[in-house]
C-alpha cells in the first residue's frame, strides 16, 4: 500500500495500561509499524516492560517486547517517532500529547482533545475526510503531525452501526441505550466487589461523551473545521458484569419510511476507505447484520472480524422514531486500541501515498 | 384490617419452581393467608414438599411446609380454598386456572389470562379500582372469585415508577429498556453457558408484554371493562448476568413542563391503596427517588422495602422526550409472588370488609 | 446479660471501608454498644459520614449515624471509649491499634497484631479462654484493655468447623482448599476485568495465615501465653467470582476411625461460650450440617443464622486422610466484622460480669 | 505424516450441543479430516445444521456445514465412515458406539465404555501405548475399528499435569481440588439462576471419574488389557462461575525429594508422541510452567497452545505430601472436542502409517 520500505517507527505511551497492553499486541507482527519505545508511569521506567506490566492479555507478551526497557514520557519526548500511540489517563494527555503532536503523528485513545476544533475525532470508515484537518506538512515530510483522536469506546460502536444509515437515509433523533463492558474502564477500573450480580446504571461523563461526539464525527469539514451534524441523541449508560463488548439498543428517525430490508442492505453493503484502502487492520466488513431474530452477544460475536466488526441485529419498527435495533462492538479492539491502530494506518497510508507520488 | 377471625386457606399451584419457592417463603408466618395445599407436576406428586423442591432461597424451608404432601393439580380442583395462587407455566395455566376461579380467588403470575376483558391486571398501587372487574359474588359469599393477573416483572417496575407521573402529569409517549435479571426466567431458565460473560438482548415476548400491559394497567374501568390508556411504549429488553433485580432506563414526555424537583416530589409522596390499608405485604414506600447521581442498583436496592420497593434515581432531561430516569424492581419479589401476595391482600380485604359490614 | 445499665461507647477506626460499612450496620440497634465515633482517611476527615462513604450495603444506612461526623484517627486518640473496632489495613493498623489499647479494648480485624505473644486470636466459639491473655484491669476498672483479633476470614470458618471434631475426635493434619469471595479483598479489592470468567489461584499470603492460625487458635493457654496445636495445614487459596462467602474443601485424619455420623453429630450439637451466654450476635448454631448431599452453597447458605452460621456437608470418606467435608462461612459477617462483634460481646460480659459481683 | 492422500471420512454424532460444535468447528479446514455427516437428536434431524443448531461458537459456522442435514444416528449406522466423533450424552452412547465401532473408529467423549476393559482411555501425550488395545484390523483395512475414550474434561489436565512427574519421580498419592468451568456441564447444563454469584462444590459423579480415570490412564499395558498405576486419588469437585477452563490445586507425594527446579524442568521439557509425529492438533507443548507467583488463570491461559496446552504454576512444599502446584486445561478443547480430535490423529497416524508399509 504504502512506498516505503522501512517501517514506521511507534512509540506507545501508558503501555502498562490496559489498552496499552492492546496497542503492544496488536502491535506485534504489524507489517507497517515497528514499535521502538516503550513509556510508562514514574512505577514502571527503568524496569523491562515483562516485570513492569500485570499482563491479562490471552495471547503471551511477544519476548522481544518484553525485554525492552519502560521509559517516562519525558524522556521520549526529544525523540523522533512517525506514530506515537496514547493509551494516557485524559489528565496527562492534556498536556503531554501536544508536544509530542510537534513532531509526530500522535494517535490517542484519550478523551482530552477530542473536541478540539483542529483534531480529527476519526472512525476510518465513518468520516476518513476529516484527516484534512491535520496540518499540513511544511518542511516536504511525508508524514502527518498532529493529534488525531480516537472517539470514546461505545461512540464508535454507534456511529459505525448509523453511518450506512446515514448515508442511505438520514435521521435526527437517536436514542440509544448502552451495557458496557467493564474493560472500558481499565484496570483497575470498576471493583469487582461492586458489580459482581449488578447493573451499575450510570457511568460518569459517558452519555455526555455519547451525546456530543456523535454530532463532530458525523459532521462535514468545512473551512478547515468540523460543522456537525445536526443530530439529538439521548444516551443512557450502563455497566453490566461482561468483560468485553459494548451492546447498543438504538432507535432511530429514518428519513423516507425506508423499508426493513434497504436497511439491512445498507449494512451488509456498507465498505468505506480502509477496505478500498486494504489496510492491515481493516475488517472485510465494518458492519455485519446476523439476523432480525438474532441478536448480537457480546462474547459470542465481539471477536467477529478480529473485533473491529459491528455486529447488529433485530431490525424492527419502533413505536416512536420508527426503526430499532441492537449493536455491538468491541470496546478495547475496535473501540480503543484496534480503532487507534486502524486510524494510524488511513492518516499514513493517505499521506505516505501522497508523498511517494 | 379484615373481620374475619380465621385465617383464608391458601393453596399454591407450580410450587417447586423459582416463583413457587417464593410464594411458599412469603406464607410463612403470613398473618392472614393459611398455606394448606401444595400442587406440582406429576413428577413431584405423592412426595414431600421437602423432597420434591429443589431448594434455592436463602430462609430454610419452613419444617411444616417441609412436610406437607405434594399434590398434583387434578386432586386440588375439586377442593375449596380461599385464595390459590397460581405459579403456573402460562401454557398449562391457560386452561386450569379459570376450572378453579369457579370456586376460588386465583391470583396468578402466569400470563395466560392478563390481557383477557374481565381479568384485573393488577399492581395494587397503580390500578386497585379494576378488581371491580372481578364478578360480583353472586351467594352472599364474602370473597371474591375469579382471576386476578400479576403483569409480567419488568412491566411491574415500570408502572409503579410511572404511576405518580401519570396522576401528576401526564405522558403519550414512553422509551424504555431493561437489564433484567436471569430469577426472571425461572428454573432452569437460561443457561449460565449462554449468559456469563454475556448480553442476552432479546427476551422472546418480553419486550411486546411490557408494551401492550403497560396501557391496560394505567388505564380506567369503563362499563365493565378496561379502556387502555393512549400511550406509546417502546421496549427494549436485555438479559444480563445479575441473579435478582431488573434495572430500567426510561424516557417520557411529561407534559406541563414540570420542574425536576416536582418529578422527584411525585415519586417521594406516592403512597396508594396499599399503605393507606396497611396490607401486611405492602412497603412504607412504593417508590423512593434515591437522588441525582444516585443510580438504583440491582444487588444494592433490590431488597428496599423487603423487595415490593421501586428505587428512583438519575432524573434528568432527555433531549427527545424531556425527561429520563433509571428504575429498579426485585423481580420475584415486587415482580412475581410479593406483587401477587400484595394483589391476593387487596382483594379479601374489601371484600371482607364489605362482608363485615 | 451485663450488669450495666448504660451502654458501651463504642468507636469504629476504617469506617468508609467495606468492613467498616458492616461495623456500622452492625451496630445500628445494638442492645449493648453504643456507636459514638467514627474514624477514616484524612480524605474522608471533616465529613459527614453520609457523604465520606460510597455505601454498598444493602440495608441503607441509619439516619443518625449518617449525620455523624467523621473524624481523623489522630483526633480520637485521646478519646475514651469501651470498645474500638478496627477495620484498618494491616500497615496502619500495626502503630495504631496498640496506642488505642493502652485505654480501649480494640477489637481488630487487621492482620498486623494476629501472631502477637499477648493477642488472643479469637473465635468466641472455638476459644474463649484466649481472653485470658488480656492484661487484667489495673484499676478496678470492669473492662479489659488490650487488643483482641479476629484471624483471617477463611481462617474462622475453617476453625469454626474443626472445632467439635478437636474436641471429640482429634487430627493431625488437614488438607484446605478455598474459594473465597472478592469482597475477602475489601474495596476496590479485586478489578472485575481479572475475575470475571476467571478463577485467580493465588491471594497473596492468605495459605500462609490459614496454615499458622489455625494452630494459634486451636492451641492452649500455658502460663499466659498460647502454646499451639501441633496440626499440619495445607492450604491452597483461591479467589472466585462471588459476591460473598468463603467455600472450603477440607480433609482431615480424625483419630480413633469415628464413624460418620458420630462426625455429623459432633457438628450438629455444637454449642459453646456465646451460645451459652446468649449473647446479641450469636448464632443459634455456630455449625449446622446441611446434608450427605446438600453441598454448602455461598449465595444460598452463607446469611443462615444472619451470616454467623457455618454450614457443613457432604461428609464422606477421604482415600488419603479418612475424612472429608465442605464448609461454607460468611467472610464479612462472620469472618470480619460479625465476628469481632461477638468477640467484644464476649470480652465485656466475662468482664462486665466480673465486675458487677 | 500419512501415506494417504485422500481424507478420512468422518462423522459426528451429538453435532448439535456444546461439544458438537467444537467437533464441527475444529474439523473446519481440518487437513486430514473431512466432515461428511452429522447426525443429533430426531428434534434437530431433518432440518439443515445451521436451522437445527444453536450456534454458541465465536467462530462463525462454515457455510458449508451449515447447509448439511442433520440426520439421525440410525440414519448414519449403515454407512462406512473411518472416525465417527461421539458427543452423545452417556445414556445413549452406551448402546450405539459398540455398533459404530464395528465398522469405524469411535473416538468418544462420552463416559460410557472409558473404563471398559478394551478401551483405551487416551490421553495422547500421556499414555499413546494404550491403542494396542484396539483390535487389530483383521482384513487388511489400514485403519483401527473400535472405541477410544475420551477422559472425563478434569481428569485431562490433571494427568497432562502429572505425566511428567510420573515418568521423571513417581507418586503414590494425589491431593486435588478442582475449579470447574459451566461449559463441562454442556447445554443446557448449569442454571444461570443457580451459579451466578455462587459455587456449588459437588458435581456429582466427577470425584468418582477422577480418582478411578487417573489410575487407568497412567497405568501399563500387560497381556492386552490395562494394569492400574496404584495412586491414591482424593479429589473435591466444585463448580464455579467460569466459561471455560478447569483449575485444579494439586498436592502429590514425589519420590526421591526431586529439588523444586527438576519439577519445573519436567514441565518444561517435556514433549511426546503428538509432538514427535507432528499431528495437526498437537500444541507445541503440552505442558508449560508460568512461574511461581504466576498462577495459571482461567481467562486469561486456556487458549495457550490453541487450547491445547496445560498451563502449570506455582510450584510450591506442601507440608503433607510435599509438593504442591496449580494447573489449568481447556475443557471444551483439550478435556473434549480438541482432545478427541488429536486422540483420532494419533490413532490414524500410527494406523495409516503401518499400513502403508
Amino acid at each position: 500500500m504504502t512506498t516505503r520500505s522501512e517501517p514506521f517507527r511507534v512509540a506507545v505511551l501508558g503501555a502498562t495500561g490496559a489498552v496499552g497492553q492492546r496497542f503492544v499486541t496488536l502491535l506485534t507482527g504489524h507489517p507497517w509499524f515497528e514499535l521502538t519505545a516503550l513509556a510508562a508511569s514514574e512505577r514502571s521506567a527503568g524496569r523491562t516492560y515483562r516485570d513492569a506490566v500485570s499482563w491479562i492479555q490471552t495471547r503471551p507478551i511477544d519476548e522481544t517486547v518484553a525485554a525492552m526497557s519502560v521509559h517516562t514520557i519525558d524522556e521520549l519526548m526529544d525523540h523522533d517517532f512517525d506514530v506515537v500511540f496514547s493509551a494516557l489517563d485524559a489528565s496527562v494527555a492534556r498536556d503531554i500529547e501536544p508536544e509530542f503532536a510537534r513532531r509526530s503523528l500522535v494517535v490517542t485513545n484519550a478523551s482530552a482533545h477530542r473536541m478540539d476544533e483542529g483534531v480529527p475525532l476519526l472512525v476510518p470508515e465513518v468520516n476518513p475526510d476529516h484527516l484534512a484537518l491535520l496540518p499540513a506538512a511544511e518542511d516536504g515530510a511525508d508524514l502527518p503531525r498532529g493529534i488525531v483522536a480516537n472517539p470514546n469506546c461505545s461512540t464508535i460502536g454507534l456511529v459505525l452501526a448509523l453511518k450506512p444509515l446515514a448515508s442511505a437515509f438520514g435521521f435526527d433523533r437517536i436514542f440509544v441505550s448502552t451495557l458496557q463492558a467493564v474493560s472500558g474502564a481499565g484496570l483497575p477500573g470498576v471493583s469487582s466487589y461492586q458489580i459482581l450480580d449488578n447493573v451499575i446504571p450510570w457511568i460518569p461523563g459517558e452519555e455526555e461523551k455519547l451525546e456530543i461526539e456523535t454530532g463532530k464525527i458525523l459532521g462535514r469539514v468545512r473551512a478547515g473545521t468540523i460543522e456537525p451534524a445536526e443530530v439529538a441523541v439521548s444516551a443512557q449508560c450502563n455497566r453490566v458484569p461482561v468483560v468485553d463488548g459494548h451492546t447498543l439498543c438504538v432507535s432511530v428517525d429514518l428519513k423516507g419510511d425506508p423499508r426493513l430490508e434497504d436497511v439491512r442492505e445498507a449494512w451488509r453493503s456498507f465498505r468505506a476507505a480502509p477496505q478500498e484502502l486494504g489496510l492491515p487492520s481493516a475488517p472485510a466488513q465494518p458492519t455485519v447484520y446476523l439476523g432480525d431474530d438474532a441478536p448480537p452477544q457480546a462474547r459470542v460475536h465481539r471477536d467477529l472480524g478480529r473485533g473491529m466488526t459491528t455486529s447488529i441485529g433485530r431490525l424492527r419498527e419502533c413505536p416512536i422514531l420508527g426503526y430499532r435495533f441492537v449493536a455491538l462492538s468491541h470496546n478495547t479492539l475496535r473501540g480503543a486500541a484496534g480503532g487507534a491502530l486502524l486510524a494510524a494506518e488511513l492518516a499514513v497510508s493517505r499521506c505516505a501515498r501522497r508523498g511517494g507520488e
